[in-house]
C-alpha cells in the first residue's frame, strides 16, 4: 500500500488535510478517489489509515480510520556524522543511510571536503537532504523521519558528541577494528546512543583523527579492503544496526 | 600509491607491458617517467611493484622489482546474485560489492525484472560491469577481481547454486530473519561458500520463492523496513561478510 506524508499541523481531530504535491500523486497518478484508503504517516512514529473524503476549498481531505503506532526503529540511536562529499554522493548517503535506519544525519565540512557549504546554500542542501529522508521513510515504511542536522565543521560536531559514544571510521587505524569494539569496549551500547563519523573523499585529516582521539572517540578500520566514503558509512552503519540495532 | 591494472599475458618474467589506457594514466594524469615505481596488480591475488622502464615500439614497460601476495579477500566466498534493476543501479551494486568483499557477482534475469537482457546486449553489459569491478578492485586495493557472470534466468541460478548454501532475502517473510540464519543455521559457514539472492525492484515472485525453498534455499528478512534492491544487497552483503568474512 501506499503511504503519504502529511505534516501533524494539518491534522485536526481525525480529520486530516493532504498536502497538495500528495494528492496529485494520489488522484492523478494512482487514480484513487473518495471512499479509498490510504496510509499516512506523520513523522512522529504514527501511523494513520485514512479515508479519502474529497475536496474542502481546494484541498483534499480525508478521515483517519485506524491510528496505529508503527515499530520501525532500532533500539540503538545512530547517528551519521558525515564528512561532505562530492556531488549526488550526499543523496545516496541520505537515502540509504535512513533505509538502514540511522536516527539523525549530522553533514560536518571537514578539511578535506570539496565542497563547501556556508549560509543560504548550506540551508537550501540541508532542506534537499531532509526531503529526500523523507521519502525514503515513505518507501521503507519508516514512521519517524530522521533529521538532517544543519551543516557544522568538525569542532562543532565534537562539541555536539562531548562524551556519547563515537567510533571514527579511519583507513589508517591498524589495532582496532570496527568488529573488536562492537564485541568489547562498546558492546554494553544497545538503547543508548552511537555516533558513527565517516569521513569524506579524502578521508578525516590527521588533525581531526588527533582531535578525536583526545576526545575519547574510538577509531577503528573496517577491514583491508578501503571503501569508498558513501560506501564505508554504508557498510558501517548496516553491521552496527545488526549488531545493536533492529537490522538483519 | 596508485593502482594499475595489467592482464596476466602482458607479464613475461620480470617485463610488463602497460596497457596504453593505464599508460596514459601514468604518463599524462600523474606525469610519471622512467625511474618512478608504481603498484600493479593482475586479477590473480599477485601484487607487483613496477619500476617504469620507458617505451618499447610504443608500449610503456616496467621490471617488477617485488612480487607480494597481498590479502584482500574474505575467508567466507560470497556469491551475489542480484537480480537485474534498472539504470545504473546495477552499476552501483556491482562497484559496491567488490568494494564490500562480494567474491563474484551473477547478475539474474528475474521474473519482475524490467530490463530485459539478451544476446549481444547482455553480452555488452556484462562487459562494462566487469569493467567496474576491475576499476572497484584499483579503487579499494583489492587484487583478486570479482567475476561479472553471463546473465542467467532464475532457473539456471537454482541449477548453479544446487546445493550449496544460499540466502534469499524476501520482504515477506516473517519468521526468519538474516540474523536468525547467520546465528544458527549457517554459524559453520566460515571458510565455505554462500550465495546471496537479491530481487529485482519489485522483488522476487512467489513463483520464485517458491522454487527456491523446494531447493532448499533460505529466505530471511533484513527487519521492520523495507529496503530498496540496491540498498538490501550491500546490507546484507556487509553484515555477512562482518559475521563471517574480514569487514569491521
Amino acid at each position: 500500500m501506499y503511504r503519504f506524508f502529511i505534516s501533524p499541523q494539518n491534522i485536526k481531530g481525525n480529520t486530516v488535510s493532504i498536502d497538495p504535491e500528495e494528492a496529485r500523486h494520489i488522484e492523478k497518478v494512482l487514480r484513487l478517489t473518495v471512499g479509498d484508503v490510504v496510509v499516512c504517516f506523520d513523522g512522529s512514529g504514527q501511523e494513520y489509515q485514512v479515508r479519502l473524503e474529497g475536496r474542502e476549498n481546494g484541498i483534499l481531505t480525508g478521515q483517519i480510520i485506524q491510528t496505529s503506532l508503527r515499530e520501525s526503529e532500532p533500539v540503538l540511536k545512530l547517528y551519521l556524522a558525515q564528512g561532505i562529499a562530492k556531488g549526488e554522493k550526499m543523496d545516496t548517503i541520505i537515502q540509504k543511510s535512513v533505509e538502514i535506519g540511522v536516527t539523525d544525519i549530522y553533514p560536518v565540512s571537514c578539511e578535506r571536503s570539496v565542497v563547501r557549504l556556508t549560509g543560504d546554500k548550506a540551508e537550501k542542501k540541508v532542506q534537499r537532504w531532509q526531503s529526500i529522508a523523507r521519502e525514503a521513510c515513505k518507501q521503507c515504511r519508516r514512521n519517524l523521519i530522521p533529521q538532517v542536522m544543519p551543516v557544522m565543521n568538525f569542532t562543532s560536531l565534537l562539541e555536539k558528541i562531548g562524551d556519547k559514544p563515537a567510533i571514527m571510521l579511519y583507513e589508517n587505524e591498524e589495532q582496532t577494528s570496527l568488529k573488536s569494539l562492537l564485541k568489547n569496549q562498546l558492546r554494553e551500547i544497545s538503547g543508548q546512543e552511537l555516533f558513527l563519523l565517516i569521513g569524506p573523499e579524502g578521508g578525516f585529516s590527521s588533525q581531526e583523527v588527533e582531535a578525536a582521539s583526545r576526545q575519547g572517540i574510538y577509531t577503528a578500520s573496517l577491514g583491508p579492503r578501503i571503501l569508498r566514503t558513501e560506501t564505508a558509512g554504508l557498510a558501517a552503519a548496516s553491521i552496527i544496526l545488526y549488531e545493536y540495532g533492529d537490522l538483519g
